[in-house]
């Protein structure tokens, strides 16, 4: 197996990663800006597969026509010199104040039609550019204070905004999904639909809800403490993983979008092992930013590092998967033993109470000395991941 | 408006909370075991208006049927003597060693098998007792090690459980509708099902998914440093908030349980708000612990304490609402303007192009410039918590 | 008691916080820059006694003699005409590039000693306008991978750095002392000095230990899920109370900088119990953000509502205080027992191994089973929080 | 470099940890009773280097002086037999409802009087048994109630008992010193000196502060969100790492004890570089817990894994620091400078000032763009921890 990344491993990057200039909330920029088109030929030396934008990475916010048509005739032409793709698109509904109190569910209700006026407009040039996905990251959407937001008003508005958007797509015949970016908070104190969780729920509720999905990202979910590889594996099993975000987070804190691994490393593993195994076919998108300390040397540094980290994690997860004791060790633990159902086929609940070996034949004391063998399990995860097999 | 708790408040406590021994990780039990019938009788006296229970609560772990029944007949008695409601029950699928790996996700078939009956029968007794609520906590479904629990077979059974025993209530004719209750950890590394959003996810799978809703719990949400108001506004607006655990957290840590308000006073300030205004009928249900350095007038002190908090943040949630200050404050926040659609009646996506004030003709400048007065209409409410208006 | 503030309150805020002009992450300011002179004037109309500042808050980064020195005049004929104090100023290290890596504990030694220039100069304006604390906030000493940083030698450059400016103000004769503000994380991924403690144990090895203390924030105590009003008793108790941060922040996340009490207000009340019965007689010092939606009179408002708060917290914990009921409680918890030395005068541990009462004939069980009504106690003090005693 | 454990890599267990028979706050033990002089024989045999204990480990609480010198032979004869060393001792002051105020800080003095023979009487044993180590975790030192607990006082009774206890161990020639474990809550809401640095804070105020130092632990300091390794950097800067408790805890949340390594990973790689670099020669002390799903056979694979990921981190950090490239990526970076005095050989404050270059002729700018290869150095170390280079 190869570490060197190639277009097949379909590794794509935002130019809002390696283009961020490195301004933080107390810091000014350590970056000078970076053209759009050096980041599309430097990502495709590197191996990557795609780029992709918010509308205001590529268009400056306020751009007239003229410029607008300039901005991506440019990019378009780097696209086509290095056969870069772009299978995701997303809209800046957050950076310009008008978008402080929200988008979709600010209060102010010129500003939610202005949103979704923005949104058409990067939907028009996503399927343009040839991209699958769309990616709602509703940063804004949320509040500090309970009394400022209406919930319930939000989450119906929220729902219109984006039972609207899916109407324009079906009638535009774009082929595009839509996928929620889920955050617990950041810029806002709390954010709306704050995990996969949420965001799951509240897709079963729209009009198109088969055309909605999810694009999790790494960093966001541990910042609520939540394991990522279980929130895929939801996702997953809900048929909703329609995109992506690599990162590094290093636990509860502020968002810090290292790179893919330098966060937690054997959460990392397992969640390679999961999308490599588990029927997702997307890109492998990188959501991360290059510290504020390095300069451009150390931007593409980075961004190679995040395709490296993840091709040694599916090398190892191979392994590990291909491991004789693995396998041993899996069977103890009767992992497999889960996928048999509980029940047998047509078992009824009267049936059910009529097997006394289920209950009253049942020796709960039994089952519970019983050694699962999990640690054991899990140590040689740990040393197939440190290469130590 | 009163603080003096009466049944029509509704308020309820399960057995296990007055009744925890107060035994925790690193100390042994401070406090006797307490008998229910005693708990009944006190509650009562208190101005509770009904209690609740898991099986093991009331019916010690492998009691025969003979012992059963006198624990259920005595159980019985004191509630007709007191005229206290058991409005929901549970299962403890918990405790004993046998669920070490979960219940109705355990990897050992027998082990869900037996869990299915042990709910069942415990089904059968709440409703024989007129409960119309029976909450699930998965308190060990879940993993410390990502090897050992293969999360989407683990959603699959789950599901198939779910389902099994939906239908089983509906063969017997049951008025019971199931509450799922999430946490993300403890006693688990990871807890399926982590938050209110992912129940709300699984439960939009489910065969029966009308029945099913939830049982949030106030510090269970704060352990993943989610609002836990916004979580019940999700809940009310998906309609699945059936059941509701009132207690105290303080941050991200442990589960502590503590007396309801003793924790994010301000979050539980603006959840009285919307638990009194926003259609909830159910108990106000009390799940906490009385800390292991009370004895038993203690235990009694801290209950009263749940429900005199509930009462004081009710009546200085009300006077909010009326204070003519505030309305002004919402005004200026444009807080009911999210009550209006973004899109005009019939409005399409022509339309709404063909709209230059939505867009073209629109002035960002304006919008963002613009100030919300969140902060004022937040300190008008610190201010009518702390009684000051 | 007057919850109107008036100068003998000693307020006071940065210059930076109302002037903050509401960027963030992932935003552009809200706010137009506010002219220092202006914020002098409001302040001082709102009742504040002082004002603190950055030395780039007053003179922009970069500036040359002349206009530093118009900078100066200017706001010192501000302080004039309002009486307002600057009982503190600090420095910034932390906005410019030059201090990515770190200011005191950069690797770069040029850097090192810039940021000692840039402190002794400031330091001058300090002492000229008659502060008598000075601020480090050490945001950019840290790190975010623990290759990159050798802690152990950047405590050695951190000591020597402040062991050189207490020398420089001795030197001088300046009437300042030193307060060290730690902070977890945020911007760096790690900072040095991470909280209370770590700061206390480091200044016991400094050279002037006794003119270094603290000035800790309530947020960034609370970013560690620390108890911030244990945290305070711990530097009262050290005698290191030197100067404090009051905010709010709503648990473990980024940092909120919301106003004083619009977080974890029930640790707010213990903490101006504290501060105002704990023997700290320094400026009440507001280090918080006005939000990004509010405009100039948002800002205003929020300045207003932090001393607002404070003074209604300090009414509610004196009448905690003063509450005869409270009193009883107290004494039941033994709370006051506490003060009563362990051992006897003089006491020797042959005396204790003598004293047979002390273990041999003492009941464990009996205290065990003692209750010490602490949540009565907890009850008292939310329901006076409340104004509802 | 071997991976298998010898005496020689001083590697020790509490009697504890392999001994926990399992439960939890939701769960009854699943594991019997573990004899100590079993674990002493299966320690040996797995290459441990010694074994720790609490005094109600060995020897029943409560038990009668008879019984309590047949348990002690008893345990001496098996270290005899295996040659097992007990470096560490400490105090159960935790379990038993008396302490469930507190121990040396309870509210109540006839408690702290108690507790005080408790430790005096295990301080024999521990010497008896020629540890050199006694452990204070004050587990129970702490509070859910800021108004039940006066913290000053508690400090002041937490000094006045360690001092006492320090004079006994001098007056009694005893080789012992004492090292303090910290965590930041759990069992009790707050518990007091939370972190490593609460602790030197502490440290520094005590009478005999040369013989009192740390003992932290990886999971006790995570759950503040902490970096572990710098804390254990400051304990060695400070002289204050007397002992060290390894183990793996997967962010904040309740304590999980996991084996060491099966948390945070890379910082566990920093960690033992640190400690096999950073002049640290005391035990390796694994205080996990086996978890509750396993039976002996887990437990003794569990306490082995422990050792080995130990090893294995071992070797690759040897290897990190030994490859060439990281040499170089060392140096791009400046670690090394960070150990250069910023100050000349006694220059002073006059001569930094009169330096040109230090300040007027120095450019920010250039040194604000130097990339310093931070990210580039990480990715070294993550793929020498995954072994892949």
């Amino acid at each position: 197996m190869s570490v060197t990344p190639t277009p097949g491993d379909k590794f794509t990057f935002g130019l809002w990663t390696v283009g961020w200039p490195a301004n933080d909330p107390f810091g000014d920029p350590t970056r000078p800006a970076l053209d759009p088109v050096e980041s599309v030929h430097r990502l495709a030396e590197l191996g990557a597969y795609g780029v992709t934008f918010h509308d205001d990475d590529l268009i400056p916010f306020g751009s007239g026509d003229a410029d607008r048509a300039k901005h991506i005739e440019r990019f378009k032409a780097a696209l086509d010199e290095t056969g870069l793709k772009v299978p995701m698109a997303t809209t800046n509904l957050f950076k310009h104040p008008v978008f402080k109190d929200g988008a979709l569910t600010a209060n102010d209700r010129e500003v939610r039609r202005y949103a979704l006026r923005k949104v058409m407009r990067n939907l028009d040039l996503a399927a343009e550019l040839g991209a699958d996905t769309y990616v709602f990251w509703g940063g804004r959407e949320g509040s500090e204070s309970d009394a400022a937001k209406d919930v319930r008003a939000a989450l119906d508005r929220y729902r219109e905004g984006l039972d609207f958007l899916a109407d324009y797509v079906v009638e535009r015949g774009y082929n595009l999904r839509f996928a929620l970016e889920p955050k617990p908070n950041e810029p806002r104190g709390d954010i709306l639909l704050p995990t996969i969780g949420h965001a799951l729920g509240f897709i079963s509720t729209l009009e198109h809800a088969d055309m909605v999905g999810l694009n999790p990202e790494v960093g966001h979910e541990q910042m609520a403490g939540l394991n990522f590889a279980h929130g895929i594996a939801q996702a997953l099993w809900q048929g909703k993983l329609f995109h992506i975000d690599l990162n590094g987070q290093r636990g509860i804190k502020y968002d810090q979008d290292l790179v893919f691994g330098h966060g937690d490393l054997l959460n990392a593993f397992f969640l390679v092992d999961l999308l490599e195994t588990g029927g997702y076919e997307g890109p492998r998108h990188f959501d991360y930013k290059p510290a504020r300390t390095e300069d451009i040397t150390g931007v593409w540094q980075s961004a190679a590092a995040n395709m490296r980290t993840y091709l040694l994690l599916k090398e190892r997860a191979a392994a590990f998967r291909a491991d004789a004791e693995v396998q041993e060790a899996l069977q103890v633990a009767g992992v497999a033993e889960l996928s048999t159902p509980t029940l047998g086929a047509g078992e009824t609940p009267g049936d059910l109470l009529a097997d006394r070996s289920a209950f009253e034949d049942y020796d709960p004391e039994i089952a519970g000395a019983r050694g699962k063998g999990f640690v054991r399990l899990n140590q040689l995860a740990v040393e197939h991941l440190m290469g130590a097999r």
